[in-house]
């Protein structure tokens, strides 16, 4: 017996969705896509399997691709999100059409990595074509929707800005491991562990300045402010000017008092190039969405353009929801006679009714029993 | 740059499905749910990645599996299919239940092959825990209203039994090569295969007459007549019985006229046991859809269960519609100033209107074109 060594195991990090759960998760992935479609973004959806070299942001990346040797020697990854196999699709099929081009998308993607699960729902949105602040401005304004859709209570978005760090970096001459070890200290919001790095490797007070503060700039329009004293460093400057313009549209959106500007959040993802979010739920660890600017992807594809988005991370929405009980059928019909059990149920479901059908003959009390505890409403014996 | 040498594509038998394509595909995965849900089949999900022993059914299908090592050394492979892991699920997870348990899915599957596409979606029903006559029925019967429900015309379901030719095939001691090329010829209904085969190893004129009549054996009850010749063979005379009594059923369900016996039918999969049955839709030259018995397979994770089911092969069915069209938004609306603009979207958001906002100011020329392009009702400047 082949299978008996396995037992009943699955791979690590893969698990079974039962009926209770996946209801759940397909609500809160119909009304996200719902809210994405009224905003006009078309659902598309790639395939499970791609090339590794087009989904391979990077080094750091590639290290939790779920990759293989296919039966011509290519080397194939299953999709570790979607907005790179959306960019290599538009590249090709969408070239014709009017910008922008506005996508979005629903399943599952696969990272190795500590956590408990490997295989992730997500659904997002992609915004390609527009380089505008009202293109930033409209995606932001999305998330704020889906999650306001979705009921999920006490969430909040945090915006920052990929160019206010990396032109730091590229001013003070800040890079390889020092760069990032001084990256994690901001994510993590580690002053300790930034002061000590500035002591080790003797950067100069203008630069130590910046890399205490900035993990601390979390607020309204007032921590713009506070970056104009590094205005002469003109990604700064810039970056600052697209924050205040976002923020003041959101405003315009409803949605500014669920954004907070926090200039020390950075993205996973290595092709962010400008203003870039998180979303959070009370009580859990990680992002329940995560997104931005990202204007050289398509061009990776030979169709530079400029493009935003998002990526929720329906999992971790769908667990902080209840789990969703599957309504029992409203009959349960039993009888001696096939035949008259088939004709009940027919007449029951023209009349549009959920009947769950007795397959063999069962006594009265083993059909209550039944049915109580499938909690079907009504027993019919025919 | 990396993704420079793959350019824009995708791996062997893999597809994007643009808006109009997925919108359909869609359309037919919620109806099909829909029918089966409303037949008391609760939705599960089971996850992309498996034990390559869990999934593997056999040498001759484990060379269509996608197979490959993870970090650990375990052979993992992509689900070929839903059966078997919803069998390890329920072996899992729902030996507690009152049988019969009824589940269904709808997914992608992922299978090698010399098809033009190697990611399927599937959707289908399994049924759990009852080995009665009437449970064949309820799943045949649950396929032809599903297929009724999508309005595929001209689509009808051909019903055989394993059990026929596999006890043929043990009395007269067939098996290994000969028995392959003997089903070959069967299920292609190629006589002169078979007569040549027959010759050529010398079988006897009672086998012979059996082999050559069962690709012929195709109709109503009538059929099922033409083997009380054979009745002599046990396997054969219950198969006989069994269709009789399934196909008595199936007049009851109203779904007899789009059944019809076909005693020559085969099914891929090693794990059918008994009655077995495929879909067909006209100028399709593979099967929508397949299904039947498989009493063996829970036995294998230590949950001996009586089962029958079947799975849609969505893909195909889906390319005998129409394509959806994605219908347009109801406004475009436009301006020189970003926040009138987004004023202006919010309203019409908030009354129910799908609103496309222009991201950037449009001549009222452009403004038309874009409108015109795609297929929006209503243009608004503000």
């Amino acid at each position: 017996m082949k299978r008996g060594s396995l037992g009943l195991k699955q791979p690590d990090g893969m698990m079974d969705l039962l009926p209770g759960q996946l209801a759940a998760l397909e609500a809160v992935q119909r009304k996200a896509l719902e809210v994405m479609q009224a905003w006009t973004y078309r659902r598309v959806r790639t395939p499970g399997l791609e090339f590794r070299d087009c989904v391979e942001p990077g080094a750091d990346q590639d290290d939790k691709l779920y990759k293989f040797f296919d039966r011509d020697g290519n080397i194939l990854a299953l999709r570790p999100e979607f907005t790179t196999p959306i960019a290599r699709m538009a590249a090709s099929c969408c070239r014709e059409e009017t910008p922008p081009l506005r996508f979005c998308y629903a399943g599952p993607v696969y990272r190795y990595g500590a956590e408990r699960q490997r295989e992730f729902y997500q659904a997002g949105a992609e915004l390609v074509g527009a380089e505008s602040h009202l293109a930033d401005a409209e995606v932001l304004a999305l998330a704020v929707e889906v999650m306001k859709a979705l009921e999920a209570r006490g969430f909040h978005l945090s915006l920052g800005h990929n160019g206010i760090l990396s032109g730091f970096m590229q001013e003070f001459g800040l890079k390889g491991e020092l760069r990032r070890e001084l990256e994690d200290g901001i994510a993590r919001k580690d002053i300790v562990k930034l002061e000590e790095l500035i002591r080790a490797r003797g950067l100069p007070p203008e630069a130590a300045k910046l890399l205490t503060a900035l993990p601390t700039l979390t607020g309204r329009e007032e921590v713009l402010d506070a970056l104009d004293e590094w205005g002469w460093m003109p990604p700064v400057r810039r970056a600052a000017e697209t924050l205040r313009t976002i923020y003041s549209y959101l405003g315009e959106f409803g949605a500014q008092k669920d954004v907070t500007l926090d200039l020390g959040i950075l993205q996973g993802f290595s092709y962010y190039t400008g203003a870039v979010f998180e979303g959070y739920l009370p009580g859990v660890g990680a992002p329940v969405l995560d997104g931005g600017r990202y204007d050289g992807l398509y061009g990776d594809f030979g169709f530079p353009q400029p493009a935003t988005g998002f990526a929720l991370h329906l999992g971790l929405i769908t667990e902080q929801l209840e789990e969703i009980d599957i309504a029992g059928a409203d009959f349960l019909v039993y009888g001696q006679s096939p035949l008259k059990v088939i004709k009940r149920c027919r007449e029951l479901r023209r009349a549009g009714k959920k009947v769950e059908m007795a397959l063999s003959f069962l006594a009265e009390d083993k059909a209550k029993e039944l049915a109580a505890g499938r909690g079907i409403g009504m027993l019919e014996r025919v």
